[in-house]
């Protein structure tokens, strides 16, 4: 069988090993005669599986019984809106920090949404600046008694990420969609963190949402039942028919990095597999990070060539080499090497060796 | 290989060709040295997934050009939430046959979202008449000018269904979950039709949205871009990362539906299975069916046995002999027999001998 070095920013690689047991129990699961995908979401086996999943991203979160963990749908882009809609009160303001593309999303849905005296506060804006970087705590002009301060706290497309998010006094609301349990992080200091799982938790169509369970009461009347976190808190996310596979696909995936050791482990090899690839570009002039050094991103790694000829064809070389995946984001081009959580060592030494032997041959 | 009917009514039984061949290519998708799950959806592999799967589901509903099909998340019950956010302006009345439990669910959130002079007009309601019925066309109480005129196409806790669903000049808007491609029908004159795919498409993960094009443009202007039609219909289901794996096993199973015939033939042959078991229900007075004849649901059949005892000893019985899932719902209690597209029709006979067995030494 084959099986190539994949680079994608998300849909990402997954665990060879999660792969391999999916395949073995997909037709017949685990001797009851039936799939997981025809299982009823009430029935017993599915159950267990929605409680393992809930049970693992908690535990490896440290989380206690102030949050609660939602399995959701509609990806980061359905939070861009919930986020608003549940947590923004007439007459209140919302804080958002500014610092790329994903962050520019939530601004602008959370600017539809804030209708009705409510306020959308841009605290910082990072976004034009090259290189990259996410503010200092110190730039952040934060709104007394804001509802939520929101931070990316990873933009994949700029390659920068906080390496530590920022104390605020309102609740910290926080899309972790591409670096949730990629490194230690205290989340109990989270109002509410959400994110797709196509990055680092699994394949796309389930959202991983953690909630403090207070701000999950604060929705007015006029939002949609489907819409308010407390239908689904209340309902352990089975208020409707969950993303049966993908929550089962995140509930291998989140097992495979408790028995790797857990978020301390994992973020260990995840900064050791950024290092190898950001000394390679530092060490050499051919190639050039487009992030700031302090603000570089552990799980997207971005660079120039110097020219876009040159990209172009390291990209295609690359993928004849089976590193796939490589083209930077077609908003702002160059390379981008996504390397979470399941993403291989191997991987990254081979494109290190790779960008090595392109700049003799091409430099 | 240990395989049991399933008579689920949701998630449901699947074809086994079609989980056989997802298993087959599972961890290395035809060759590309991935899964599918890891796949990006902007990529040419995921692309011709998408694509056929769309293309599919509008060569099997004979549709134009005047409609778009979408690929959505979060189920029916978003779908209940969406519909009015997009289709129900200011100063507009919608109009809702109540049936029983799914158009119960729709109307409670459309009367959650029709604030500000909008309002929900209750067009007829049979929900509470037993035996279970839906209206006869000339009982509607329409509204003219309405914004739409929504109906639940089958209800699959009270085993009902329309035969042909009305005639309205306002356009027509139907949760058609538990019955879509089960059996031929102009789509084209709906304005909008929704599945969740866990009954007769797919797994749970994916909402089906077919809408004429021009109802897409409705939404007024504080509807969250994510949740208005008119942003995934110009996106093709792009607009952010779909449910890749969801959608394509639609792909699949309406590729297999395709290759079966299309809906005159899958029509024909769940017309069949439907007839053998309200066959063996009216050829005795141990049985009773719970939905008046003429609305009887062609997915789902309900019935009960002379008391609960009864009842939960044929559920567990049945399962023992490998007939898994008759347990009627919760909320109505009695035997429930789900028997979509993909159920086999030695299925049903297998169900019938049970039941005369069953009758026979228990009666």
């Amino acid at each position: 069988m084959k099986r190539v070095y994949n680079f994608n920013a998300g849909p990402a690689t997954l665990p060879l090993e999660v792969l391999e047991e999916a395949r073995a129990e997909l037709v017949d699961y685990r001797g009851s005669g039936m799939s997981l995908l025809e299982a009823s979401h009430r029935g017993a086996a599915y159950e267990a599986v929605h409680e393992e999943a809930a049970t693992n991203i908690r535990a490896l979160l440290g989380l206690g019984d102030d949050h609660a963990v939602l399995f959701l749908q509609g990806g980061a882009s359905l939070q861009f809106a919930m986020v608003p809609m549940n947590l923004l009160g007439r007459g209140e303001t919302a804080d958002y920090v500014h610092t790329g593309s994903w962050a520019k999303k939530a601004i602008a849905e959370a600017r539809v949404v804030a209708t009705g005296g409510r306020a959308v506060n841009v605290a910082a804006d990072t976004s034009a600046e090259r290189p990259a970087r996410v503010p200092a705590p110190a730039e952040l002009r934060l709104t007394p008694g804001a509802a939520y301060v929101h931070v990316t706290s990873n933009e994949t497309i700029e390659g920068i990420q906080w390496k530590e998010l920022p104390h605020t006094d309102a609740p910290l609301v926080a899309d972790v969609s591409s670096d949730i349990l990629s490194r230690p992080v205290d989340a109990t200091r989270f109002g509410l963190l959400y994110a797709g799982a196509q990055k680092n938790l699994g394949p796309a169509g389930v959202t991983v949402v953690v909630i403090r369970k207070d701000l999950a009461e604060r929705a007015p009347d006029d939002v949609p039942i489907v819409l308010r976190y407390a239908t689904h808190a209340e309902k352990r996310s089975l208020y409707n028919t969950p993303p049966c596979f993908a929550i089962y696909m995140v509930m291998l995936v989140t097992r495979w990095i408790a028995a790797r050791g857990g978020l301390a482990s994992v973020g260990r090899v995840n900064r050791d597999k950024a290092a190898r690839l950001y000394a390679a570009i530092d060490a050499s002039s051919f190639y050039t990070g487009t992030a700031a050094p302090d603000s570089r991103s552990g799980m997207n790694v971005t660079f120039r060539l110097p020219s876009e000829e040159l990209e172009d064809r390291f990209v295609e070389e690359a993928a004849a080499s089976d590193l796939i995946g490589l083209r930077g984001h077609r908003s702002v081009g160059g390379i981008r090497a996504s390397i979470y959580n399941a993403f291989p060592v191997e991987g990254v030494d081979a494109l290190v060796g790779f960008m090595r032997e392109f700049e003799r041959t091409r430099g």
